[in-house]
């Protein structure tokens, strides 16, 4: 199965991209995080993307705030694809780092998930491999069912709640 | 090869989709287009969506504009990788579309490109099939490489109109 | 009496959208509350939907955060009058829920209240179904002379406050 | 069956209003519609909305721009159902509008469309109405039959623009 | 010396209204302080404006949140100057406030201050007043000066403080 | 009766500005119009506004755009009232005047109207010198009625065109 | 003297950018103007960054719209000042390139100037090298005295216009 | 060398500016902090920024919150290159702040940094600096090797976190 990379700017990202790296784990995807900054090590980070592909990655995960310019950096220069985690790091809620990540010119597309979105990175992620991964794929349908009983199992809870008020 | 869906909310939204499907055209990726909208079609919609990847889709993209539904309704029905595509359509510029797009709630991951960005909606579904798709992947290489190429002639015409100055 | 449904997309709506459970327990009037998610139980919110006006629904409240589809696809479903509140779930205030509810494309309305405003989305659906139970309306013009009397009480303790300055 | 007030508060708001003024014409909903200013004429916003449920309206739509107001002024004058539409007619692209209509505070709920959303403000009406008026509801659920109906003509239309590309 | 009167929508709001109430205690302005609320006491509301000139107010001063009418609709029935704070009292920082504040149409100006400016919306008051008041003008130009000196006032103790580095 | 001064940070800003002038003419109000810029003249800005008192200027409007100082920088040199128009001179519809003029720190007021709201900046200056010119006292409420009436003037025209359709 | 560098990430930039060209000519700053792009040349735009200090060049002006990651990235390899100009090149009026531009984290500098600000930028690069080039010191001393000078003249010729209303 | 002067509007701005003093202190740049406010002391912000050069200043860097004048205001009096922070100190985020810095009209540049990027700001200000000044040159290219150890190191840290999840 190919690897998925998940890179965040700064070690201050590590509370939001944990959630990606665990549902990666829960999802038992092969990966590797890296702290790479595109403005404080753009060598490695254009070493690191340039050489993706071949160290077996197949989907790089890239998470920054403010003027987010990580995730389309490390899109300039491999055609793997690349998700976009605008994180919340700065006095503008994140609305910086989400245009920042998202308002990508043509040619150069970055897939982007909410503000601060980290699992849905990992979920999108592990959807794009499965489509030559079986096994990962029924793992996915298998959550979406977990999930939906969740909240089945939620609205009971709440008939609970709402007859004792 | 896996095919692409390219769905749009309204038939009023296939100027900007135009680009996804000309570029898949470019591209050679099999790929179908319809008009199903979230709110207008929601059985049709959904019907799609749970459909779509035994009838060999590997990607689908959707573009709608305002209260931007049909990326997210079409990914609560699926596991396959849903891009959307905000559509400019409204008096806000397109930041309706943009935040009903990519503010997803955690298991519902939509890929997200920048507002009227069909044609990297339509480049990021080709770099998730290319990998299964070697001929494909080299393909994209190359448009990378023209694309480079077509910057540096640019900047020699450039040369030329500054001289003019 | 038509009954009014109560939908919230998820149970951490719940402090917002017990304003509107108490209020219309305050009134008096019948109504069911669950938690149907349209990106994690889109089936259920389909059904829900589709059979409200016959299990005797006569409005439908739906509140829901960040990319919040739930008003509008419930909408999308019925011909009974939907209400959206939107929930401030996310780093960017609600106005992402705003939009994503108040923005409706033209033929599938969402009656839209403030964010977080539960309160109000209960009074609106009160005033809906008063329209043909004049006690109800006599309740709420009651309410409304109380409002203003409360405030006519507060103006009073504040002259108190003042000259104790 | 009740009537309908359409009130806009400039005669500049007219060719955004009259799209709910047909689609109630279309309906067959009785209605008056009224150019009253709550910042121009407030006497007589506060005498009609006073006056408006013995007047044997059943709902109020009001159309505003900018520091919009005049929604939530004629929603503090009664307990109808009042519906508002924020209409684009400044430098700010209606979001001036929208919030001055929609962030209502708790005790007076204004229902509100989209920007410029006046057919659906009627068609919001129309549900309303429709509760207590059988006949009516059937046109609704017609008029959403058909809605789907012509999304499905459009989908077929397209697969001959794509054909022919 | 004509009074200021200084209205509130709601008693929440005194804590940012009472800078208000201290700048014209210290410039021994005569006041009256009220909580009226143009949405749950419109007739107060309209009431006191149109008879503020004749109870010997010069200038009225309106502070409101969320969707704030309050300043605009007492502007309706005066042609006194009507000062406006945008209170924050929502989720959005204000800037709901602001806008349904000073986005107000030709005809019916409110002078508006800063979101929560409450000093500067007595100052202001104060100013207007002080053109037929040379007393007060007086003071105005002393709090001017003291203003200036407690700024220098603080230059000298940031010398200190980077001496300290 | 005291002057108003009209000034304007470049001539660009004279179409918006014509509007305040036109009124001020209408009402008989004594004025001086100049263009002087806080950044391009500001020796000129801070000259006119210190010796504006004594130059029988009463109130100050000032009309700027961008970020937009020249208001805020006059009523640092003066304690006449200063009314700030924000004028939309940028990409960005005038929000970024709207802010500069109204987000005064505690201390310099700045009475702000709408974006572009040069007519109602000169109602203001109007009502502010009324309060001790009773002839124009009786101007502006005439003005008042006369707006009133002539919103009465269209909504009978609306009902002509209401019976066409 | 050194030279300043105007890089554009795209020759649609170019009249936009031709105003900092036209003020570097008229104030004889020696300059070169190229097309790089950080998302399509990452290379040239590295290469660029990183020797343009050894090719004699003192200040680098980047001009880019959307994701606008241009200025940033250069500034990532160099310890020259690098200025920003924001292009307004989206649906976004330049508000999504002027975050991405100037929210910079820490350690690398971006002096951003206003959305489409290229006669300043150019400006901002002269006040840089002036630093050590008195005969430009006084260039810019004498444009700013002209500049005072004009809007002298555009009051008088203000003040025939106001004359002849 | 030539001095750096750290201009801010007020001494609650401290805490934010701080970090600038930090980074010229361990850059060993000479460099003089004042408390002067555009608003408060208009004539001392001009006096200082008129006489800036001849008193051996090479840069100015202006800090001020909300309707944010201070760095225009000296930049309108100086051809200095001036450096904005636009600092969050209202209930906007700093967004007042940001557009009031940078939207500058053309002829009066700032250099604006992130909201409350003072570190920033004062490399920037080094940077400038050290085009003249090769010692300072060395330190600042020295700076950036630390700083893109910084992150190799934090990313070997990352490394072991991970291992023990």
């Amino acid at each position: 199965m190919k690897k998925v990379a998940v890179i965040m700017g700064s070690d201050s990202d590590f509370p939001v991209v944990s959630q990606a790296i665990e549902t990666l784990k829960d999802l038992q995807i092969p990966f590797e995080a890296h702290v790479i900054s595109a403005h404080r090590t753009p060598q490695q980070a254009s070493d690191f993307s340039r050489n993706a592909a071949e160290n077996n990655f197949g989907v790089i995960i890239a998470a920054a705030g403010k003027a987010a310019h990580l995730a389309g950096f490390l899109a300039a220069n491999t055609v793997l694809p690349v998700i976009g985690i605008p994180v919340k790091a700065s006095e503008l809620d994140g609305m910086d780092a989400l245009l920042a990540t998202v308002q990508m010119p043509p040619g150069v597309p970055v897939a982007t998930v909410a503000i601060n979105g980290a699992k849905n990175a990992a979920l999108l992620a592990a959807q794009i491999i499965a489509l030559s991964e079986p096994a990962l794929d029924e793992k996915l349908k298998e959550m979406k069912l977990d999930m939906a009983e969740a909240v089945a199992q939620k609205d009971k809870t709440l008939q609970d709640k709402i007859s004792a008020l």
